[in-house]
């Protein structure tokens, strides 16, 4: 299908291969076999049935064609796989097979446990970009450039405090995917209706048992039509994603070729172009955005499919996976470009300094007005440092310069005073301590 | 991957497999070749070269593995796919193959060129669509049923009416979509940055010439940041998803075990559960629903990413692809899951009926208030039709019985009248002139 | 504007008065004097200041038309705010207002502060329905009715599972909306450019006694371009929103007329209908689903506008204001519909029982599939059960009554275990074990 | 409510006015004695009922606070609106008004005659740009200027071409917004389940008055579940919004200080900051951005809601309301904010020409290849052409000298032709003819 080319290049290829069809079938059986062993420990089954069970199911002899083919018939694939499973086992053990489960037990924790490597390679990745993020917040701690509001040269910031703007949006993020993977990976299993019918009370032991056999969260009760964990997951993996947008936003403003303060790594046939041979482009961030901008949909396909009707979805079930699954090795596949963005980033500190000095200091009107303001009202004072703002602009001058000639300031501030005062380099407030707040925390050391 | 079982379901897999990678490439071949025609027609390429490299490029040879693999170096799938033509070319067709175009022309071109078969099967669908709605139309012009607002029970309609709110929903969608097939879509040809660097004015009539081999519409001007084309062509397409969906809410309703109005065809093997022998799923339903709802979300990506930044998206563009694709084979899935559902619904008359007269003619409360107008002030009418409404509801008695022993009533009306006024099967409004004036039509002959 | 009859009816009247302008100028005041006193507190303003500022400056002074006017001039409303409060000030006061801040900090802190008395109000809303939960959970706890999949009749549960579905669901969002609002409402403080220009190192610790101040939690840096606070904050409350939903659509799904298992609460005018007056509408079911889905879409606006270029957005931070406040007190509307309607839902147990029996036992074939496998092989047992089932559900018959004449059967089981086996109102699992199991938790005592 | 401050910066104020509560109760009035009107032509009310009406109601009498409170349990406005009305008018014509109709009918015809002012706004606004971009289109035909793809500097395109593109995206939007405004706003009228319950086959003539009186498009049926003209309308308002966004995304970027070649129409008061004098924000184009990006959340509200139940929403339809009409009077807002952008748009033709220069004739690497392929073979003429481009980067020279002191080209290639061939500003393609095929257009006479 049209995959590798307009939809994998946003995707984890780990990821893809470990969600091939094969492995979803022998997740299945995982399930089922966990299942049998549960039931038996809780005496539904006799004992030796998980074992006979595990002997007769060979996941590898499905026919994942006619899987493929039987899935639309009856909405989801556990109702063919149940099937041809059954086929596969003798008669004596046919009814001990997926007892007392209905196809959402098995999809929905299968689905978990497909997911739960996932994200844990997500966070494995996100380990190894907060130690590039601290590498480069250390390095670049005092290294100047203009910040820009509005996409507009605003004050001086430094590199580092940008770097940890990103690195904690990203830790935010990771924090709570991490809570889902610790803690909000649930096992279903509810039977046809959630409410173990044919079970009675021996289901929510056998429930209990699953989770630990398959080493899944217990949820407090079945989840069939309480879409709250999905909730929770996509909206981790989604808030990753957004952290990840906003970082290669910034790059690929910074690496245009007018401000040239970043570039991506180099590498062999990396940010090509088929037609202009000199384009270096910026095709980690353009990966990752587009990978942040189909996540943000997928989470939405969820969001509106939350509400699902009575002890099962007419549909609002069917839509989830999809979404669900494309969004998270979609957020493995950012992560994987993100990491050796980060690692190899390529910071041009003589742009930064250029850019910084390019208004010739109008960017200090601010701290002109607050200086001005101990010799004059606030209201004069505002307009004075504008007008010579305005005047070094033009004249491509010194700000400092301009602002010691005007009548009203000279001889009334001291030279070196309104030269200090207006150190483009050295207005950099707070960032050092943000950075040092930051490198201080656990995650970064 | 796990397509085959979690994203398949809701996607034609005729679509699917006019999409694959072969496909893909074939398509990439044909815009190159009919580009080198165009130019050679406009004597910016020396005569035969187009056939040239016809003959020295054979799609079937590249490495598909290869391609894939460095889609994501360059972001796109053209900048590897040239690479391997050229490798495949002699040295003296390089440098006219791809002549002046960018990535981005030959792959919204290919793009349009593998959607348009898949919009037209859509089409077709559509046609044998309303096929089944006009004849169930015909077939229910007259067959009396309680319509319902808010999912209660209203006043009668007819099922007549009923299909054709469904037909003409998707007829007003499906126009919108023929516009599209029609002239909407669009070759794509402007070079670098749009603007035909190096071709100079023959850029436009290549694009001209370049539309016409194709069949494809031509643009008035390149569109690689003006994405009001894709905007049109997924608009329409969820406009006929929308109109599938509300279908499918409709039937999933009337099929509620309790309503039991309508079923889904019967066939082996289809909407069965795999813990539930006696179930029958109205799963088509469901693969409609959630292929729905998964397309409109695949149009919030195209709408959110529709402002691309100046002369190519950074991300933007990339994003497009997969959802496009996605929403167009996954309305063919929907449509082909609607055609037989349509053409083989089970329409229970004697259901029908038994839920119209399950109320105990209460539901006529509105035209017994009208009634009793004539011989009351209209506030009066009103709370006596209530009271009259819900003591027949409690006694489980005919309305108009009731209303007749009413003191105010008994005497001052005529029996007669008051039976056939409150005839609920009479009681159908404008139903059968909607249905003969949506049949007149020529959609419908 | 058209909001009173369009968008409020889904809103929380008392969140609206709230939110007024007068009160967003309060807001915007007492952040600016909370600052000034923080500043003072770390010897950045003189002695004095803070109170000299809170005597002059007037929140019902401020001119509310011009303000409105000029926000849409500087792009938020801080700045003309300032140029108001400046001009209220006496000369010496001025450079002491709005000192060191930019408008970001000042807006982002007022809507924390207007948001948390509603997200509180959200949260007893929330109380208040654990508890009409609890209650009705207690009371139906061995109610049975039949369960529904695919919106078909499957198998039994009771009503005391289907209220501990809801109330779980509930809780879990409830939860995420708890630890929002106890450490995630953040105090936004940084400057111009997010590095406390001009303030240096005290810029962090005036941010910390400003959230101190106003009782807001201190972030670890400032996040005017980091929006994960505002994602987890939209977060919870779309997760909020969906639980109503989900519960919303249970409701109305089950006060269809022909289904009658729940009423709405009836009150004099509500629900009823402009043309027909037997009709009780499940309005408030109408209003939490109107605002849910409005709320999701707000979220969508928040997640694609999750990234924000450099150190202040351009249209993406201005883009969240009205779906976060919309989200918030549409939540809080949504609550003020669901509390009374679950403390007052009607439930009509007759019709559950009456439900449950309208197919005759037929839902049963799944324990009778169980129960025939002990005396043959499972295929058969199933062929055998299904049969019987059509039969009974034909002939209207009692489901056990028809296996029992079964050839293979009669005889075979005892005529005792076959009927207890079938009974379906004991047929419902570990519906009464889950129902205690929630209430055993602190959240339902 | 916060609207003032949050919500109204980004719609137009003549829109928020044309919707006030007072104007809402108008078009409420205006469609019931249209209907009245539309009656009594067909017979269905005596002559002079309709007169009668229109004497007896005010439109001003109305208690606007009751109705508010009244909105929310009947769960629209139009019930407590009949209500009020009803108790307005003497006994005899009470049973006249609203004869026939439903709370819907009322509604959606009403929101279509609110909107089509606005809308027709809207086309007035878009009449005005394309004259404002006609003129800078032509002013501007052969200003050169940096193309950029990825945000990277490309090849040169003119200013005019830009204009073009900007302007083209927006005539197809604008076109789609004209056929909804000219044959899509329907008049709404179908009774209590669509099919003129008591007016039999007469609805269908009073519908066809009704449109007529009200000039509104007539529907081929009743639409009250069919919410295809709602998709088509969004839709277009959509397109719109897109073709803003696209306009105002290029101006930011522009507008960015290290590129400079655009700025926004200087203004008092406009783009200021609270913290910093020097700044002029971009505050039209964040206006327009903010205005975009909740129009793509509004459309998704209503996309997710088409597909409504049988014959009325259960929040399906609510949901629309709120989006609809923010959607229209935010695009209307968007479309006051970019007349003036464009009108008065700063065009900094030297920036254009700084920037286009300013990598010393690199980004000609492309044609320097072309040329180069005259005499060597495709692959080394592109290996040389970039080495030598980034040489001329690093040492800061002309592209052309650096060429011409190769090895393999001096001598072998013509001085001029080499210099003529990498002449920059000439370098633009078919920029010139794409910018006169669309000024021939009609649109742009």
């Amino acid at each position: 299908m049209f995959d590798h080319f307009f939809r994998h290049p946003f995707m984890s290829r780990t990821g893809i291969d470990a969600l091939r069809a094969e492995c979803v079938v022998a997740a299945l059986c995982q399930v089922e076999l966990a299942l049998a062993q549960a039931e038996e420990s809780e005496g539904v089954l006799t004992a030796g049935t998980a074992e006979a069970l595990a002997s007769a199911l060979r996941p590898e002899a499905f026919d994942l064609e006619a899987l493929a083919d039987d899935v639309g018939k009856g909405g989801n694939v556990a109702i063919p796989f149940v099937k041809q499973a059954k086929a596969m086992l003798p008669e004596r053990l046919r009814s001990a097979f997926h007892h007392g489960a209905t196809s959402q037990d098995i999809v929905d924790t299968a689905l978990m446990l497909l997911l739960k490597p996932r994200l844990e390679a997500c966070l494995t990745h996100l380990a190894k970009l907060r130690r590039a993020q601290g590498e480069l917040m250390r390095r670049h701690r005092d290294t100047p450039m203009i910040g820009r509001t509005l996409m507009q040269q605003a004050l001086p910031i430094t590199f580092g405090v940008k770097v940890a703007q990103w690195a904690w949006g990203m830790v935010q993020a990771e924090r709570r995917l991490q809570r889902v993977v610790d803690t909000g990976l649930y096992v279903q299993f509810g039977g046809a209706v959630g409410v173990h019918s044919g079970l009675d009370a021996s289901g929510m032991t056998v429930m209990a048992d699953l989770a630990r056999i398959l080493a899944l969260a217990e949820p407090m009760l079945p989840w069939h039509t309480d879409r709250q964990p999905v909730l929770e997951l996509i909206g981790a993996v989604d808030a990753v994603a957004v952290a990840a947008e906003k970082t290669a936003l910034d790059i690929a403003l910074l690496c245009q070729s007018e401000i040239g303060e970043l570039s991506e790594p180099a590498a062999p046939g990396v940010g090509g172009s088929s037609s202009m041979p000199h384009k270096r482009n910026p095709v980690a961030c353009a990966r990752i955005r587009a990978a942040a901008r189909q996540i943000h949909a997928h989470h939405g396909v969820i969001l509106n499919a939350g509400a699902q009707p009575l002890e099962r979805g007419l549909g609002e079930w069917h839509a989830e996976w999809a979404p669900l699954l494309d969004a998270v090795i979609s957020l493995e596949g950012a992560l994987e470009s993100m990491v050796p963005l980060i690692e190899g980033l390529e910071v041009h500190e003589e742009a930064m300094t250029r850019n910084l000095h390019v208004s010739g200091g109008v960017v200090m009107t601010e701290p002109a007005t607050r200086l001005l303001s101990r010799i004059m009202d606030s209201g004069r004072a505002r307009n004075l440092a504008q007008r010579a703002s305005e005047k070094a602009r033009q004249e491509r001058r010194d700000y400092a310069g301009v602002l010691l000639e005007e009548p009203d300031v000279a001889g009334r501030l001291d030279v070196d005073t309104v030269h200090s005062a207006l150190a483009i380099d050295l207005y950099i407030g707070s960032s050092g301590v943000q950075v040092d707040r930051l490198l201080s925390r656990p995650d970064f050391q």
